[in-house]
Order: structure tokens, then sequence, then C-alpha cells
């Protein structure tokens, strides 16, 4: 793996396999050594243009000792004609960028149909998580549905539950009333793995099942209200996908009611990804994601939760002393540093921006509080606006490394003054034969040759 | 051209060559032809599956009358398992999406590198534009930097004005602190073909130079203060990129003192794409798009406007009686409606969602109001939140269309207390010989028979 077409500032890339622990100490040793050597000659380069800058306005390359010897001549981007604008083409990243991507975890699962890939968390910025890296979750695969034949329907368990069933185009659906909101959206079993005090190396696979998306669609109250439900009857929701495994979801019918649940198309203002259930996904916003139901095609109104296959047998909490719990399916309030985080490393000394992820399926983040000795002190960051309901919330603080290990993390406080819990805290609530609905604190250790490693303090 | 691969609720795709009115009435006549065939038959189906829901469950195919025999049969995605999650590859739209590009105006300009693609508009959905789909403007091509050859220079027009030159790598850059905003991107010269009532048919061409994304970099003030800059002296500041075309900009330091002037490596939640200027560009929020210098190498404090050559000879306004002014960068209070909008065909009478886009370069849109009987009666528009400052704001209002011709617009009030102006207002301050800033309530024509057609009222 060649180091020179990383980002700057990105340190290392994930480890693209991080079952093989000789193959991530192959890559931090590769890197270390290559991008000291390179921030090095930088500096040098750095410190010659400061006394020549005529240097990057001519065409006449001046040494810079160390390093590459091309470095400040007049690079030929900025001699001709570049590239055309791009029309009928679909833009991409920049071919820099290429290790930025989603990645899945062998083994994970037994087929790639149903399986999962990470969104790689350690190398976004901001909150909006750009549509081509959105994790994926798939109980059956993805598939890309035509959307003229695409039909919803809605229906009563009963006929007494509403006036009439009715179905619905997408043609029909995108001429309703229509709203645009950002949420979170965060699988039930993120972060699932440290459960079991399994700390995988990097930020993507320990938090990555985690997204963030302004989405546009129908409140499913209006279309409710358009086949006349009898709310004093009908007082829960079953959501069912059109894909092969048919996933179907109970959701309260408060949740509905107050507007917050849409039938969306739209996803970071373009329809929503073939992967994210094109053209027609449930949005059920601060709820895990198996009840964001893609593909959607059906809505049934009942008096009863339905206890479907992923209610009764999957997405339970095993809970101390054999017992479980059903239908928890609010992800509490929770925060992670992304960076530094796991497998990057630290090249040097001095200032860093300690930045991360903060959310709460309760409602708004209010405060979020970074420590860098492992839980004695404290610092409140500094919360990037605007701060939404049920949504990312990207915050940041100054760090001055000294050089010594640290611990590094974040503890975030919503605004029905949940406090995200130690993981000694969350085992003696929940025990640890759980999956689902990890939300303990985080600590990155840093070492002193600047490795960051995924650590569990209690 | 097929209508079949378009999304539901588009209506109609853009033109792709409005220079041409055969090709237009053409894919305007094949549009109305295949949809409302499509809409009926789509309508039977629906009333078909309501008295029969069980087909949605089970593999009989139910006869749905006219149309496709195999509409509501279980489909093939429902039967077995779809294509695996996506890894080490960067996600793409549908395929039903294809018709969802920028689009470049033929014969705008002389040569593809110094051109222009329009973001489609009429697609889009909330405030943030998907970076694949980003309008574009290039004054010498767009290139793939090297981020780890990159440098940023700061210095000052005069030893005095600081008491260091600097040079940054982008290492060194993304280290400082950062802050991520959202805010719009408009061309200065967005709507310019409008100034000489030339009425292009859609939203994508007369608006499409327009954008918004959420934003991540160091406020460029720090990198003053670490320069040592003297605020006394230095009023001003000089921005180039280092592309071919050397782009160069005064920004007045007012701008940059107050923390919002940033020097970005993030959009949405990603590295700036190359056609944004990838590694490094100026963001500054409310001003026009030229001033974002692309490939942003180098900045310099000095003690008056350096009038470079695009501020001197282009980006000014031709006003009445031959005067012209200069610096006059900040994006007025503006609004368009986006759906419906020229190009599209209103299939049927009925309830439609009219939707559009309001932004102000002073601030944050206070209040946006709807007409469809062009301006004799006002309605008010819901805004979706959060409304942000400098950033674009979804609104939406109700519409229930008699099917008589209407004539649709869109009127901005931000919370400077500036009401966008009629074309008479524009044209009265300043004449008709400007290419920039034109900021005019937009009208949409509805005919009789649905067609949406571009029209100017003074």
């Amino acid at each position: 793996m060649s180091s020179d077409n990383k980002p700057a500032g990105r340190l290392i890339k994930a480890p693209e396999n991080f079952l093989d622990p000789a193959g991530v100490r192959q890559v931090f040793a590769e890197a270390k050594a290559g991008r000291r050597g390179f921030i090095r000659s930088a500096f040098m380069a750095a410190s010659a243009a400061a006394v020549a800058p005529v240097a990057m306005a001519t065409s006449n390359p001046v040494g810079s000792g160390e390093g590459d010897p091309n470095i400040l001549s007049l690079p030929e981007h900025s001699k001709g004609l570049g590239q055309p604008v791009v029309t009928d083409g679909y833009g991409k990243p920049s071919k820099y960028e290429v290790n930025v991507q989603r990645r899945q975890s062998p083994g994970l699962t037994q087929t790639a149909q149903a399986s999962v890939s990470f969104a790689p968390l350690q190398s976004l910025f901001g909150i909006v998580t750009p549509s081509g890296l959105h994790f994926e979750r798939h109980h059956q695969g993805w598939w890309d549905i035509d959307p003229s034949k695409h039909r919803l329907m809605l229906n009563g368990s009963e006929p007494a539950m509403l006036k009439r069933a009715m179905v619905f185009t997408m043609d029909e659906l995108m001429r309703l009333p229509s709203v645009s909101r950002f949420h979170f959206i965060e699988c039930g079993a993120n972060t699932g793995m440290e459960w079991g005090n399994v700390a995988v190396p990097t930020v993507q696979y320990s938090h990555g099942m985690l997204s963030c998306s302004e989405f546009t669609g129908v409140p499913l109250r209006v279309l409710l209200d358009m086949a006349g439900v009898d709310y004093k009857k009908a007082r829960f929701v079953l959501a069912e996908g059109a894909d092969g495994s048919s996933m179907t979801r109970t959701i309260p019918m408060e949740m509905v009611e107050n507007g917050e649940v849409l039938v969306a198309y739209g996803q970071n203002g373009e329809m929503l990804r073939p992967e994210q259930g094109y053209p027609l996904r449930l949005v059920v916003p601060g709820v895990q994601g198996v009840s964001w139901v893609k593909y959607l095609r059906r809505i049934e109104v009942g008096d009863k939760p339905y206890g479907a296959k992923d209610e009764a047998i999957h997405y339970m909490d095993l809970m101390p002393g054999g017992q479980h719990r059903q239908y928890s399916s609010i992800q509490e309030c929770k925060s992670v540093v992304t960076t530094p985080s796991g497998g990057q490393v630290l090249l040097d000394k001095g200032f860093y921006n300690i930045s991360g992820l903060a959310w709460s399926g309760r409602g708004r983040v209010k405060r979020v509080d970074v420590s860098v000795d492992g839980g004695r002190n404290w610092r409140t960051a500094r919360l990037e606006g605007a701060v939404l309901p049920k949504c990312l919330t990207r915050f940041n603080i100054d760090w001055v490394w000294d050089g010594k290990p640290g611990l590094i993390q974040s503890r975030a406080t919503d605004d029905s003054g949940f406090v995200q819990p130690t993981y000694g805290q969350l085992r003696t609530a929940r025990g640890t034969r759980s999956i689902y609905h990890n939300n303990a604190i985080q600590t990155w250790l840093v070492q002193e040759d600047g490795e960051v490693k995924n650590v569990q303090l209690s």
C-alpha cells in the first residue's frame, strides 16, 4: 500500500481487513515511515517558500532540499487548460480519495446479501453523510426498483380501522404536501461487537452503521388522514418492504400522529439511492434503522403490536437474568470521537482538532464533554450549529498533545437530561449478552508512538 | 426519448438542448401522450388493488385491465436475493435517475473549459445539493490536484502587514480548529440571460448556477491570527487559485474578521470534489461564487482592493446611463419555484405541492410568499427548518389547480427587510444591460394544457 494517494490529515487509512493483525501492523509501519518523512520534507519546503514566495508565481523550480525537488515548481495545473465541465455525467470524488469507502466486515454474515457495509466515519466531516458512503444493512440484498411500477398500499387489519384502503403511485405521492428534515439513522446493532469486549480497531467498524441525511417525503400522517384512519382504534402501524426479505416492523401510532414519520423518496437533495430503498422508504426519526423499512410497499394500521419475525426473534435486547426486552427501538443518546480514532496515527506532538459526532433518538444534543485522560477531567466541546432534533451533531474541541499516552472519550447529554453511560453503567443495567443498543462511552488510547487504539474502560 | 425511465413526479425531463424549440415541442408531445396514458392505467390498477390487497402478498398475478398486465404480480425483487452490499465502490444513483444531470448550455462559451454546467434544480429536494450534481463554473477547466503537494501561502502586500509569511500543507490545515456550516453558492451571473428578456425554458438553465452544501474548514481568521496580521493596516484580502486561470479576487477584511470566511476542504461530509476546487477552496458566505476561489494556493493581505482582471473587466454591473458598479459581490435576497417550473407538464387538475428555494446573502430568509395569479394575490409558504443564514431555504405550499392558466411566482423577504423585486423594479434601479445579480421575481405560466413556460412579468 502506498501512502501517497491518501488525503492530507487523514493520517492513515482504515486497514482493509481488521481481522489480520499482521497486515494492520504493516500498514502502521509503512504509513509512519512514509508520512513522517513526508511531513519533515514538507516543513522544510514550507520554510524555503516563506523566504522565497516568488517561487510560487514563476516557472523557476526552486530546490527544496530533502524531498521532492519539484515541489515548488509551477505545476501542470497552473499552466494550461484543465478538464471541461462535466455534462451528462454524475460527478465523482477525487482519485486521491479512493480509499474513503464503505467496507464490509468479512465473516460477519454468511452471505453478502444479508450483510453490512460500514460508513468511513473517520474520514467524514460535518453531519451530512454523502449518499455514496451511506452505511448499508440488507436482509436480502438491494434492488433498483422501477418507480413507475412501484405502489404503496394502505389498509387496516380490520375494515373498521379506516374508511378506505388506498394504493398510491409514486406520481401521486410526489404531488402531496412534502417536508424536508435532517435525521440520523443508526442500526440497532451498531457498536454491537463491543458488548462482548471485542475492541474492533477502527471507528468505521465500531460505529459505522450510522449515517445522516436530509430526507424529503410526505408525513405518513397525511396518508392516514386521507384514508380516514380511526385513531381511537388504530394505535399501531405495520410497515412492509417489497424486497425478498419482506421486512415488517411495528411503529406505535404516537410516533406517526405527531407528523414525524415520513414516507420518503428524497435523500440529500436527490431520489433515495437503491441501497437505501429507492424509490420509497419509511423515515422513523430517533428509531433504529430496521424500522426505516426500505422499498416500502404497504402500511397496515391495527390495534396491537404485530410481533413480526424481526421483532420477536431479532432486534431484542438480552438482559441480565435471562430476561429480554422487546420493542426497545429508540436509539438513546450517544457520541463518538471520529478524529483521532482507532487505526489513525498522530505523527507529531502539538495541536490537534478533536472532532466527533453526537446524537439522540429522544431529541437534541444539549452538550458534549471530552476527556483526554480517561474520564478524570472533562472539557465541554463546541457544537456546530444548527443543532437539530434526532440528527447528528458535529462537535470539535482543541487539544495540544504532549506526546504522552492519552485516553480520549466523549460523553453526550441530550435535552431530556439523559447522560451517555460508561461501559460499567451500561453493563450494570443491561448485562453483557445483548447485541443491540450499545451507547456506552467510547475510549481511544493514544500511545506514545502516536498509534491510536480501541480500548474499553469500565 | 422514452418516458419510461423517468422518476415519478418529475413529470418531464428538462429538454437537453433548449436552443431547439422543435425538440422541446416533441419532448412535450411524447411525454404528454405517454404519461397521460400511464397515469390513467395506474389509477385503474390502484382501484383493482384496493379491492384485492391479497394480490400483493401472493405470487398469483392479478389482471389489472388496461395497462401492464403484470403490474400487480409479485415482482422479481420480492422473490429472491438482490445485490450484495457495496464494498470498495462509491455508491451511485438509481439507473432510473439517469436523466437527472448537470447540463451545459451549448454555445454559451467558446470552450468547455471556460463554461458552466447547470444544476437540475427541478429534480432536487430539500436544501442539500448532491455533490455529483453541484453546478460548475470553470475559468480554465478543472483539475484533480494531489493534496500531498498542495500548499497554501499567506503573505502581505508589504512586510508590515503581518509578522510572518506562512506556508501550510493540507496536513497542517486539517489539524487546526475546524467548523462546519451550510451555505449556498450562487454564480453572480445566475439568471443572467433573463436581463435581456431571453426566457430560457427551464429552471435548470434560468437558476441552476446555484447549489448548497455543508462546508468544513478552518476560519481564515485563524490563519491570519497565526501569521500576526495587523488588522489596522490590512483591510483587504486577495485570494488566488492554483489552476491555469490564476483567479484572484479581493475580499474586504470585515467579512474575514467575523469568522465567516472559511478555508474549506470538506463539502457535504467528504473532501471537496475536483470540480469544486479540491483540495482547498475559499468559502465566502453570501458572496457570488467567483470569490469562492478554487484550488486556493495563496492569501495576501493588503490595504486596498486589488482591481484584479475578474474585478475590473468581468463581474461588474452595467447600470443605467453608462455607469457601472464594482465590488457588488453580495447575492441579494432571491427565490424561485422549482416545481412546477418551465419544461414540466401538469398531467391533471387537482392538488399539487408547489416547492421552491429562497436565499439571501445578507442573512436568513424571513418569509416567502407565493402567487398563482401573477402577483395579484399572495399566500405565505411553509419554510422547512432549520432556516440558516446565507443558506438555501426550502419552501412548500399547497395548491389545487383548477385547470385554468396560472402565473406562479415566489417573493422572498430576508431578515434585513429586503423584499425580492419585480422585473419592473429591478430594471428601474439597474437598467437592462447588466449580466450579474438578477434577483427578480420569476414567473412560470401554467397553460391550460398543463405545459409550464417561462414568462417575464414586469
